[in-house]
């Protein structure tokens, strides 16, 4: 059984193919690569569970393969050199097909390097985490980090296809199979309250990895990013609202280091954030902040912020972060459950009420 | 005297402004900024000759300033970390607006800075030597070098708004100059053999630094740029004609390393190679070659390659150039003076006779 979902950008539009096992039908990927050329990037966790199945198909093409360390800490330009060194190595053209074979951070760096070799060659998302599968790999997101903050070097620069291979998740540890339902309860918060209502009454089935249940929520994740996307592909406005949490995030995974909290983790602690805000600014009830927090526990997540990292230190690293316009912090807020709000302005006095007492006590 | 010409690119159209004080005219830099936050890419040898005059107008901004080393050898992915560096340090948003002041080299490399800081800011080129003025910094390609290849790592990303003004030529060394007439002779041999004629007779006042030829080929060049970007923004075709003997002049940079030869002494080399192998497949008459090897001549520029870079160091470094479709080498070729040609292959034999034989045994 598989689903399709386009994301709708003229002639920039691609398929995201999602079912129980695309990663076994070869013409889902050839059908999308252009040339005799092809270079899969993936790194070293990933490589010795999927690799061999995704080159089975490749047997034709000239192919080379990238194999990188895993983690977020690496997701800089230093290692996308080595993307760039290989291409050049085999003396790939621009024609060639670069496929992204791995989490979030493989498909960012990945899909930046094929943004800029020579200009722009043709990549494949195949996202091997919830959290890319859900988030990271649609939309044409792709970049690297600076060392003073998360994501600030990057290309809009959207992939020929996505294919989601559920299966992949059986062997996802846990932790970071939560990490990527953070990214899907944010499409509940932001737009879709029945989705809310739904993956709270589902959490135990989700984390219980029932292959239905996670169809559903990939499914529903994917429908809503791809609209989203579609209105707004370079974030000039509406497609905000994805960096539910992000800002206090972003804070956090810079604040202490990268690799420290995976993404979906720091997601999740920052969107607790935006709701203490967004209670402290009148809009959502204590109860409704206390429903998020108790899903987010529910999917094994944290919803605290670090204790080292004071309320100074996350103003400091929020102020460099790409939602601010002119220096000003931006933040993405929740009007209610379901409904996300970009205010213009944030009064200095809740946001520190948030930053000094949220998570601060317990 | 201003004259101005519109790149037509639809919503990432912009104005070539050119004449003879366009440095002292405060509004044509500040209409196209669009926030308080501005920095200004330069080298060590323009700073001090212009950087301060460009400073006189943006007094009421947020200024930062990166001085980088100049050089071609410069143009790598460490080097453009230092903008990011500045950038980040300064907390600038997505809507700061960067000035890249300077020659082809700070061109490129701070216009793929600006495209790949938080996914793209504003930027606006002053191009300060006569290569950049007449080609690269019009058309939006940015890039950086790799070690295996020239301008391999890049995006097209076109800027605000070109400001030439001829008065800076005035302190460009005569190798410069040079270089950059290299440019303007292209023009005439891919597709405007009036042009060419018109070099050709004027020649020795170019040299001279005659204003009025001068602001005349600038504005020829940049005419003929303009309408060849709008025709073909992403080179996909016609584009490439632009390219006319940079498949060889590419090869020469890498081959000898960065720097030693000028860009525009390397494609006046390539150039007189690609009329040689075009009169070898039977196109251009052996006259015809002579007259474009004498005005390369002429304009105080090289025509031989260098002696210790052999036929199967071309084959080798062209094979990774970017004009190559799927591994085949892609030459820009010229059917007459005035009509560039892309012949879809070319066939060994005469290739080797042009690598072999073309300025090798005087």
């Amino acid at each position: 059984m598989m689903k399709t979902i386009e994301v709708q950008l003229g002639d920039r539009s691609y398929p995201i193919y999602m079912g129980s096992d695309c990663l076994h039908q070869a013409d889902l990927l050839t059908r999308h690569i252009k040339s005799r050329q092809v270079i899969i990037v993936t790194n070293e966790t990933v490589a010795p569970l999927y690799l061999e199945k995704v080159q089975t198909h490749l047997q034709q093409y000239e192919l080379e393969v990238v194999i990188l360390p895993d983690g977020e800490k690496y997701k800089t330009l230093t290692i996308m050199d080595k993307i760039f060194d290989a291409l050049m190595t085999r003396k790939f053209s621009r024609n060639a097909t670069l496929i992204a074979l791995g989490g979030g951070v493989i498909g960012d760096i990945s899909g930046f390097a094929a943004a800029c070799y020579q200009r722009g060659i043709p990549f494949i998302q195949v996202p091997t985490t919830l959290l890319a599968q859900v988030d990271s790999s649609v939309g044409g997101k792709t970049g690297v980090n600076h060392a003073k903050g998360k994501n600030m070097i990057g290309a809009f620069y959207q992939p020929q296809a996505v294919i989601i291979d559920v299966e992949v998740l059986d062997t996802l540890d846990d932790r970071q199979l939560s990490a990527g339902i953070a990214e899907v309860i944010k499409y509940g918060l932001i737009r879709d309250i029945g989705f809310f209502n739904w993956i709270e009454a589902n959490i135990e089935k989700i984390i219980a990895r029932d292959k239905g249940s996670l169809i559903y929520i990939i499914e529903k994740s994917c429908h809503n990013k791809a609209e989203i996307v579609a209105a707004d592909e370079r974030e000039s406005g509406i497609r905000a609202i994805l960096n539910l949490g992000h800002t206090f995030g972003h804070a956090i995974e810079t604040g202490v280091g990268y690799g420290k909290y995976l993404h979906g983790e720091a997601v999740a602690i920052g969107t607790c954030q935006a709701a203490d805000l967004s209670m402290r600014l009148g809009w959502l009830k204590n109860t409704d902040v206390a429903r998020i927090i108790a899903l987010f526990k529910k999917a094994g997540l944290p919803t605290e912020p670090p204790e080292n990292l004071k309320a100074q230190d996350f103003i400091d690293l929020m102020a460099v972060d790409k939602k601010n316009i002119d220096g000003n912090i931006r933040l993405i807020l929740l009007n209610e459950i379901g409904k996300a709000t970009l205010p213009l302005d944030v009064d200095r006095a809740p946001l520190l009420g948030t930053l000094n007492e949220y998570g601060r006590s317990k």
